[in-house]
Formats: structure tokens, C-alpha cells, sequence
């Protein structure tokens, strides 16, 4: 066993999203959290390990759904079994971290730090990453305020929710804080690009850290029904699938995060890429011959800009610019880079047509 | 045994060719005349289907290399082992047509009726072939001159040789031979245009027929070298390997065709193609959604004019037009039909990087 200090930093590492902007790579019982997009392991497998050394094993919680929930006990096998925490039915991410809530509650009592953070994203620098997650462990701890991770924007991107940072609040560990003034939805390219020239913008990540009694307060006020099943579900765990259906379905933005107060944000840099797409492929790996060719060997002829994952396969590329190859054993996707989102007109008419078995 | 009628036809199938415009669906052990590029028959199958009740199979003879010998016989199981003579060295056409000219006097004499027939070629119309065929046969043997197979051109093709018609020689069959005044080499664009406008030009589809008697007078008169080792082989069989390499290694066109006297054209439609290049299959099958998709399923938006095989999956393509898409077990060519022809090009590097076993 190991020791438990009294304010213990756990994970919840969210991982109930289909992700189906990678299909046919991703499918609905292998998302994209547990595929390998690059190198040898999954996304998933790679969020476990990027705290490796801060949290132990046994304080990192994964929720997630009844689909994908085999394929992940599979690829973590070094998380204790009851840590993998199955949604009878995805109701979005309140009720995820309502659940965990309750999890770390019973074990660890409302002083425990939460860092919540999707499964499917990826960092560069791992230092930086776990230097930010400590340092906002220190705040929420200091504060009791819910603290977001803000990444220091790189470019004009028109895909990310925005931090508006408002005055500073102090600072943890040569680390300023600020409040935060407003969440702001995506913008469009000119207000991207005047947010990156004006400064104190950031990317909201989604990865937010908290104690368990900040968190449990803030359900209270701004989500009462779901606290009121949270507190049920404290004081009688067998309750639960009856409960379940309770919890507000909503984000956690939505829900909370823009009606808190004491809501502060601290700007990081780590390299950090949500890869939301087969796009986002460039921004994460080295290029190669005819592009970003993840594949057995390669012949490019007058290729370049293509992104494509055979990882199986040779493959060759003649005279072809900035397409989307993705092959599988059952299925395979050609596409432009600028029509990647389109994956999702697939996908509905797969379903359209009653071809589930490749979703 | 079936009966021999006293000038029977038979037919030889020239098998030799390595087809690497097909790569990666053809390889060197599985060529293009041993893959169904669309429907269930592969092209040597089909070409001895189109003979089917013309001509027995006991007097089919296929010609073939070794690399590709046991994938014939596996494909065509109706033919006599015998039949199927296996090249220690592919030496171009010449070569082949002596040998099976031997096989035939040995078993047939000097006036039986010799169709020689490439393995890798389409018919649209097989009794319009058939037809043509027997009106050939009925010509060889009464003028005892070299026939040759005329495709009426459907447009200014520049990547076939044409044979120029001369006079008219006589009919058979309610069908008219011409004297071969000239075979001309592949014409540019509006060379082919004038051949197509002024009328009289043929495509020269490698299609013959002749009586062995006539074919032996001509490689006598031509090439004489080939000839006295033919006479060594019919008078000892056991001497083949040592004298396969005395036969000239040229190609019938331009060691015989194009010197001998009595050459004539049987002008013939039956909608031939000679399946050169991925860019063919559009000529040969029916359109589908997204283009010409060989497929499991396809889901295609806005995507049109793509050639895919891709038979054991389902292929979705959105946005990319005039793609050629070929997904094998092992390589995945992705290439644009005008860039087609550069195939060879990968055949050239997977050469020169080892890459032998892709071949």
C-alpha cells in the first residue's frame, strides 16, 4: 500500500468520448483514446503515463463507457480494476466528474486534490505538464477555487474555446495565477487572430484541477439536483444506477464553470495538441517522405502534405497532394485535409444505410 | 479423347507478360493476366472462357514464365498439364510462338490452325469474337497467309500500334481481308485523330491466325536461327534447354509480322481492350458511385471519376476526384489517373531499395 499523504493529488481522467472524427481508425469499441495515432501506445495509455512519478496507480481513476470499457481495462492493466469507473450511458461530462466526486470522496475525504483531464489529448514537454499540474494541485489546495489549465495559444485557431484571464490572483510555485474573466466560445479566424496578438487569451484544454470539497460546493450551487444525488449516492453506493439518470446532463462549462466564482486559470505551455482530427496529425509527429506517413515503408513520387496511417502496410503515394489515407483491415478512408471534419457525413450515412458494423 | 478434325483450330495463349501497370494488385508471382480486376474471373480465365465451345481445351496451349506457372495451372485446371509450357526465360514473343509452333506440328501437323491469343486482354462481344475467330481460321487456311486481328478504333488512341489496311484480298464469311499495307508505330495525338478521321487504320491488338505450316515458312524466311532450332527440337524434344536460347529474342511483330508478304487484316469489333493500365478500368466496367469503386461498399461524397479496387473492404472517399485507389494485403497505391503510368516508376524504387518481396 502506499501511503496516503493528507491531501493526496488524485487523477480522474476522462474517457468516455467516441471520438469519431478518426474513424475508420477509431470505432465506437476502440475511440480514439485507444488507439496509438502515433509511436507504440495509446492515447489513453499515454495520459496514465504522463503523471507516472506524480500520482500513484491506485489514485488515478478513468471513467468511461460500457462500449469501450474492455478495451480499456486491457490497455491499463496497472490501474487497480474498481478504478475504472463504467457510465451505464454518457450524459456528458458533469456527471462524470459528479461520480468521481463521490469516488474520491469515500476514499480520500473532501481535501483530496482532482486534477480532471481527457483521455485523448497529447503533451509535448511531460516536465512542464506535471511542473503545472503540481502547481495548480498547490492552488486549489490554497484557494478552494477551481483552477483550469489555459494553453498559450500558438496560432489563430478557430477550434478551441477560449480563457479570458482577468487580474492576478497570486502565485504557486514562481506560477501567477489569474481569475478568469470569461470562458469564450470558438472564434472566428479575425477574432483568433486578434485574441493571439492581444494577449492574456488561452486555450481551454478541458483539464481542470480542484479539491473534492471545491467541486462538491460548486455542484451544490450552481447544479443542486445533481448534488442532491451525489449525496445519496455517499451514503448508499447501491443506489447507484437508480441515480444515475438524476445527475444533470451537462458539461462541466456549461454547468458550472461559467457560473462559479472563484474560477482561476493558469497559463501553461507544454506542447499540447487535443488531436481533433486526422489534421492534427502534422502538429504531432515528424514529417516524412510525401508528408506524415505512419506506415510499413514508403515510396512518394511527386507526393506531398498527405497524412496517412497504414501502419500495416507499404505504401506508395504518385503525384497526390494533401490527402487523408487512413487504412484498416475492414475499411478505408481517402480524403482531402480540408474536408477532414467531413468524416462525420460518413459516419451518418453508415448509419443511415445499417452498416454499424464499421462504426 | 475428342475427335481431330483434319485442320483443328487451336489456341495459344501468350501468358509471359509481368504487367506491372497493375502493381500492386499484380505481382511478379501473381501477374496480370492472374488477377480478376473486376468481376470473379481472372484475365486468363476469361480467356480461355471466351474460347469456350470453339475450341476444346485439349488444344489450348498456354505459354508462360516460371515465376507465374503454378498460379496458372491453379487457375486453370481444365487444361491438360501438358499444356501449359513453362519458359525458363521470358525471350519476348518470338520465342514463345516457335516453341508452341513445335508443340502444335508434333501433335497436329503442318495444317492445323494456330489463334495466338494474348492472356491479358478484355472482350465485350465473345460471339462477335468467336465469329471473327472462325472466319480467321477459315482465311489461314485457304491462303495459307499470316492473319492478323484489326480492332476498329473508337477513338484516337495514342498508346496502341495501328495497321495500315491496303487493298482488299477477298471474304470469307461474309467479312472482308485486307492486305497489312503497314504497321505503324504508337501516333501522337493528332496522328491518331488523322486515323481515326481518314478510316482504314486498325488497332493491332497481338492477335494472330495462322496455319503452323505458314508460321514455320515465315520464321524459315525470317528468322532462320529460331527456324533450324525448331527443327532440332521437333526431331528431339529432350533438347529444349539447351536450345531455348538460340531462338531469336524478338518479338513476332517486328521479327516476322512486319517483313512477310502475305499479311493480312481481318478488321473486327467486338469491344476489346487490352487493360493496360488502371486507367483502362473505366473502359471495362460500369460506373458506380464515386467513380469505378471495386468494393465491399462505398460510401462517396462529393467524390467522382475515382478508379478503387479495394475488394475485400469498404472504401469511403469524400472530396477526391480522379484518384486511382489500390488496396492489396500488403501495399496501398493512392495515385491520380493521369499519373498512372508512373507505377513504373515505384517498380523501379522498391527495386533499387531491395523492396523485392512488394514486387
Amino acid at each position: 500500500m502506499s501511503s496516503k499523504p493528507s491531501t493526496p493529488l488524485t487523477v480522474v481522467i476522462m474517457a468516455g468520448g467516441r471520438g469519431t472524427r478518426f474513424w475508420p481508425r477509431s470505432r465506437s469499441r476502440l475511440p480514439k483514446q485507444c488507439v496509438a495515432l502515433t509511436g507504440e501506445r495509446t492515447l489513453i495509455q499515454r495520459t496514465v503515463d504522463r503523471v507516472e512519478g506524480l500520482v500513484p496507480h491506485e489514485q488515478v481513476l478513468v471513467v468511461t463507457g460500457a462500449d469501450m470499457a474492455d478495451a480499456i481495462r486491457e490497455q491499463l492493466p496497472e490501474l487497480p480494476p474498481e478504478n475504472i469507473l463504467v457510465e451505464p450511458r454518457g450524459r456528458n461530462t458533469a456527471p462524470c466528474i459528479a461520480w468521481a466526486t463521490v469516488e474520491l470522496v469515500r476514499r480520500y475525504g473532501g481535501d483530496a486534490v482532482m486534477a480532471v483531464l481527457p483521455a485523448d489529448h497529447l503533451v509535448d514537454d511531460e516536465k512542464a505538464f506535471q511542473s503545472a499540474l503540481k502547481a495548480a494541485a498547490h492552488a486549489a489546495s490554497s484557494t478552494n477555487g477551481l483552477i483550469t489549465l489555459g494553453i498559450e495559444p500558438t496560432r489563430p485557431e478557430t477550434g478551441f474555446g477560449y480563457i479570458r484571464c482577468g487580474e492576478a490572483l497570486g502565485e504557486w510555485g514562481d506560477r501567477s495565477f489569474h481569475h478568469v474573466q470569461a470562458f469564450v466560445e470558438k472564434p472566428d479566424q479575425q477574432t483568433a487572430t486578434e485574441y493571439l496578438a492581444s494577449g492574456g487569451y488561452y486555450w481551454n484544454a478541458g483539464m481542470f484541477v480542484w479539491t473534492v470539497d471545491a467541486i462538491r460546493d460548486a455542484f451544490h450551487a450552481y447544479l443542486p439536483n445533481t448534488w442532491a444525488a451525489m449525496a445519496r449516492l455517499e451514503f448508499d453506493p447501491s443506489a447507484f444506477s437508480e441515480l444515475w439518470d438524476s445527475f444533470d446532463a451537462t458539461s462541466i462549462d456549461y454547468g458550472i464553470l461559467e457560473h462559479a466564482k472563484s474560477v482561476y486559470v493558469l497559463p501553461a505551455g507544454f506542447g499540447w495538441s487535443d488531436v481533433g482530427s486526422w489534421t492534427a496529425i502534422p502538429e504531432i509527429s515528424e514529417p516524412t517522405e510525401g508528408g506524415w506517413v505512419e506506415s510499413l515503408g514508403c515510396v512518394a513520387i511527386e507526393a506531398e502534405g498527405n497524412v496517412v496511417h497504414a501502419p500495416e502496410k507499404l505504401v506508395a503515394l504518385v503525384g497526390v497532394e494533401d490527402l487523408v489515407i487512413v487504412d484498416t483491415p475492414d475499411a478505408l478512408l481517402v480524403t482531402r485535409r480540408e474536408d477532414a471534419q467531413r468524416i462525420r457525413e460518413v459516419i451518418s450515412r453508415l448509419e443511415d444505410e445499417g452498416l454499424t458494423k464499421y462504426l
